[in-house]
């Protein structure tokens, strides 16, 4: 009897307090860290916890979930199967873009339900626009890497802001397409090409495209001065979108995934900080707008199967070694001398882009940052190889910059199992209007499902969810 | 002013409803699973969904979070430091039981904390009843390898029900020290020395101590139908503990970490499923008492770097392969043939244990389980050294076992990068009265701080939290 009154009392009590108080949050922003599960979040958190004194903000937000994110037809998703369930709500095959398993149904994304109830729409991504996980918020291809159609479908969406790197195969595969940027301005779209036509857009009125370089965004380790930022971008996609009728937003960290393939942490970590940045400026318009404003960040899966301990260091953690790295993998192939005939000049070079030392037999062995005259010998047999003759070979100078980039990793306690993905559950989490939906256990098609009732048109309640 | 009425109500109607419904939880179960986190309980899923269609209860619970881990010293821990944390709510040094960083400061445990306040205490492992997990919740010593030194401490606690294996140096170092099993029973302990004696103690009064074996429980998946299981211990507890003035129950899955260190997936997946039935016990118990129960599960770290992908076998997963190892690589050790001179006939052996298939010129070269040839010679020039003139080396033969229970793991599509432990977050999971507390990300000393809360008198109401 007791309980029957406690439970009439706490039902009657939500639903005039839902009533009076809960809505259908107005702004509604979706980040996903590609590649990016616990792993991640955790080392990258302890990296700028000792070089920077920083805490990551996206692990302090109150709602802490884990998500499933097996395909329909393997373990091991991918961005466009796991892109398209965290978008559309449905499993689908590895490589789908917004298609069933079948390839036959077309499946509708959540911006897509956006529009229809008009909210206005942005896509962020710090790689390129029309890349797996963007698309499939406005794409239906059955393959990935159908570039070309994927950034037809992004014209045809409508959707009122795209930012962050370029769109690739712009004119077909054959090159001999009608240029996707040509159509897209055609089509309405303001097209902005480089940072400086980006800045100089002024938000407010049609659709814009604003992209920060052709091909995806510099890496967060390699940026420079004039380079933008995923936070910029979500910046003007707020000012261009905020509207009586209120906006989703998907924000993608997908340079962090490209990263972990390259198996570079310190690469990894600067592009997670460059993504928590992104979300910090959500969380500042959160705080101007705690009563209508719903951020959800997850990842997609999981890759490179980062274990935040190594063989070789057993219980100890070094991660401050990292910081000797100075360039992004990708950047360290870029700089590396096209000629070299002195071991000892590259052991120099080394040192001054990695901060890895070299035993010139002074005292400081201890240092995590010394390589033993074992790691020396195989890495100085490796530069044999990188430069036969003097003279730097590509593909063997790559596998070079590969064992260097392997050393700083290793050396700071940290290894990888694989260049691709793995199925690890990943990490969502999420503050503001409606978050406690995120909590517990959930799989990646929940977030859309999820997602698609928080997009209603804002006169609707949020008890209807 | 909506707002305010809302407030004002959802606060009227928590008050009201908690007065009259909520309460302390009579029943409180923690289950720590050694090394268990987030990669274990994934792929363990999935391995047991493929070979037995059972899904793991502890992954369908409602609450599932993110639990920190690091100890005040390191940020890799151990199950010292991290059962410290667990069951006193404090950071310690690596090493530590029950004991400050200073080493000086004795810190006081749930288990204590409930016995203090009329409740029945029981503890169970699946190891020895000494070592650092169950340690934690009774023990107070500068490390914690002074297994003997731990023995008095347990049976200083007066706790009500010890259940596992048995009590590691109980007569000393040195092996002169008064036994702790006689000094247990001149404390008034019941001591029961094996599974028929365990079998054939009546539960309800007095204390006792009861182990399945000497050392550590056999592994899971070497059990003889004689063997006790981690769930007859939970089972027995509960009738011992059953009292009006409500239990509190710690039960360690403490093998999992050890086949971790091991590098053993199928060994440790069954110690997984061991786990999870022992939880089994716990839920079932809480279905006839869900408003007087509260079970949360949690792990203290993570052990080996566990990836669920392997860089040979790319985006694809074979956990089917894992069905074929017969033994826990302890046992194979065991169960390796003492002469050997020839591979062939050592190849008939491998795949009876492991499953592994050797190329023997048939078809289906596609079978996950088949060896390259390339694969082949690393074990045999392995095999060579295990067997010099014939006969087994034991630490070259140990050497050749690890390297087949590699091979079974990597053709399944799983990697580990350390035979230590790693910094990951690991999943804390509840259910039933209070489960809730549980929820979003916690560091695993706020487990200790919550259930000292839910282990005071029955008699006080859950509100006072």
């Amino acid at each position: 009897m007791k309980k029957l009154f406690a439970l009439f009392i706490t039902v009657f009590a939500l639903f005039i307090g839902f009533s009076v108080e809960a809505k259908v949050p107005k702004y509604v922003f979706l980040f996903i860290g590609d590649g990016l599960s616990f792993p991640q979040r955790m080392a990258a958190q302890e990296y700028f916890r000792l070089t920077a004194k920083r805490e990551l903000l996206i692990n302090k937000l109150p709602v802490q979930s884990a998500t499933t994110t097996r395909a329909a037809d393997q373990f091991i998703t991918d961005s466009a199967a796991s892109g398209t369930a965290i978008a559309c709500g449905e499993k689908t095959a590895v490589g789908r873009i917004g298609l069933d398993v079948s390839g036959k149904r077309r499946l509708e994304s959540v911006a897509e339900v956006a529009k229809k109830n008009g909210r206005k729409v942005a896509i962020i991504t710090s790689v390129t626009l029309n890349h797996a996980t963007p698309a499939s918020f406005y794409g239906h291809q059955l393959k990935r890497n159908m570039g070309y159609e994927l950034g037809l479908d992004l014209i045809a969406s409508g959707f009122d802001y795209f930012g962050g790197g370029g769109i690739s195969q712009n004119t077909g595969r054959n090159k001999k397409q009608p240029d996707v940027y040509a159509l897209a301005a055609r089509a309405g779209y303001k097209v902005c090409r480089n940072p400086d036509e980006v800045r100089a857009f002024t938000p407010g009125k049609g659709k814009v495209i604003a992209i920060g370089a052709p091909g995806a965004l510099p890496y967060a380790l390699d940026k420079q001065k004039n380079d933008l930022r995923l936070a910029d971008f979500v910046r003007q996609a707020i000012s261009h979108c905020d509207n009586p009728n209120g906006f989703f937003m998907m924000c993608e960290g997908g340079a962090i995934d490209w990263l972990c393939h390259a198996n570079d942490a310190a690469g990894t970590f600067n592009e997670v900080l460059e993504f928590d940045d992104a979300v910090q400026v959500a969380c500042d318009f959160y705080q101007k707008h705690p009563d209508d404003t719903l951020i959800v960040i997850t990842g997609d899966h999981e890759t490179g199967g980062l274990t935040l301990g190594f063989a070789g260091t057993k219980y100890k953690s070094y991660y401050e070694v990292l910081a000797g790295q100075k360039y992004s993998v990708v950047k360290l192939n870029e700089v590396m001398p096209k000629t070299c005939t002195s071991w000892l000049k590259m052991r120099e070079f080394i040192t001054s882009v990695s901060g890895l030392i070299f035993n010139d037999g002074t005292p400081g062995a201890k240092d995590p940052r010394r390589l033993s005259v074992k790691e020396e010998r195989a890495l100085e047999k490796e530069w044999r190889k990188a430069y036969p003759k003097g003279k730097l070979n590509a593909k063997a100078g790559a596998a070079f910059v590969r064992s260097i980039v392997r050393l700083i990793n290793n050396k700071a306690g940290l290894a990888w199992s694989t260049g691709a993905h793995t199925a690890l559950p990943v990490n969502t989490s999420a503050i503001g209007v409606g978050a406690d939906k995120f909590s517990g256990v959930i799989d990646n098609t929940d977030i859309a499902k999820k997602l698609k009732h928080a997009v209603v048109p804002v006169s609707k309640n949020w008890w209807q969810w």
